[in-house]
């Protein structure tokens, strides 16, 4: 008969928490509530697009400068009074949301809702990995740009300081599993985490997942699992 | 320093996933598949109504029968032939599936994207709970019913016959925690344990809760935890 310290037995009940989906620190003497750690924020963000400078040139005149309408919370960021029309060659949206300031590329962020009523295929990305990115049209009122590999699935993501990463335990880049608890609770189990200078904390989730947990402007996320 | 036994080992495992709302047959030596059990398949139920035979009567005429077009994988029940519109104040949605064979209770079973875009607030609720239910009317081909406390978004749900109940080891009503591996990985916390003798072993999600989990044809749940 094989006998085991309490390290050992310790490090088999992590094992069989974390197979279980549990993290090993349910094992420890903390009160429950600590260990799923402290609330996130939950942002929702509806279909918008971000556009370079060129496409604004395009869509809404030479040396176009967007007008922020609202601050969002990654600092800097905000949303345009601007909109622009989106065409497929099976549908069209109007009135979708800018994003400023401009970016680097041109990316079209929709739900897999959004993705169905315009009769295209996009894949889940992670905003700023456009590998195998959708294309369709972008109109405004002053052209038509044609935004190729563009439109994505936006991937779930929590954005974060390195000072908070290191409160709740995270790396940049990480797969976390984030639950809400609401009155439909869903655990997001795909979550990447983002770590910047310039981060403001908050779980970012697209519109068909805020419905799937019927997230409310309340709705918070916890932390539960570490990719 | 105290030595343990492999006994002992189990019993604290056992002890603990007992605290955690697991089996302790995940302390057993199956292999880690075993532990969240066997996949059980999910499936999406897009919008759609059930209807009495008087609501039958104002839509299609008196004493009409609905036509099966599709059987369902609970037995005995399918998707009609026929379709409704439903109307409110602010929208309409034309072509919506009337499910069979018709019941004691009107019911329309729409996602929370299309509670919005019909403009009105429905509860989730799990099918057949009419609490707080919303008010819409139901078009037919000859006339208009008034469905009065009768939408909801349905509470995802398992269903299982009492011998795959055991088998998972799952009680009539209890709340699963039900695992998607795909794409855009979710666990639904909230899903209710309908056990029935003849129930067809089926998840079943709604739209939102699909697009969110990116559900392809193939998807299959795991029940990961029970409350």
């Amino acid at each position: 008969m094989n006998y085991y310290s309490e390290k050992d037995i310790r490090d088999i009940v992590a094992g069989v928490l974390a197979q279980s989906g549990l993290s090993a620190s349910a094992a420890s003497d903390e009160p429950a509530a600590a260990e799923r750690g402290e609330p996130i924020p939950v942002e929702v963000s509806a279909r918008h697009v971000h556009l370079t400078q060129e496409a604004l040139d395009v869509l809404f005149g030479k040396g176009y400068c967007l007008t922020p309408k609202k601050e969002l919370s990654q600092p800097g960021q905000f949303a345009a009074e601007e909109h622009v029309k989106l065409v497929t060659r099976k549908g069209a949206m109007e009135s979708v949301s800018v994003l400023g300031p401009v970016r680097k590329h041109v990316q079209v962020e929709l739900s897999a809702t959004d993705a169905r009523a315009l009769g295209v295929q996009l894949p889940v990305r992670l905003s700023g990995d456009l590998d195998g990115a959708g294309d369709m049209l972008l109109m405004g009122p002053k052209g038509v740009y044609e935004a190729k590999a563009c439109a994505i699935i936006a991937r779930a993501h929590v954005h974060m300081t390195p000072e908070q990463a290191a409160r709740w335990n995270v790396r940049d880049g990480q797969t976390l599993s984030v639950q809400m608890d609401t009155a439909r609770p869903v655990t997001l189990d795909g979550v990447i985490a983002r770590v910047s200078g310039d981060a403001g904390l908050a779980v970012h989730i697209d519109v068909d997942e805020a419905n799937a947990a019927a997230v409310t402007p309340d709705t918070v996320g916890y932390i539960v699992k570490r990719g």
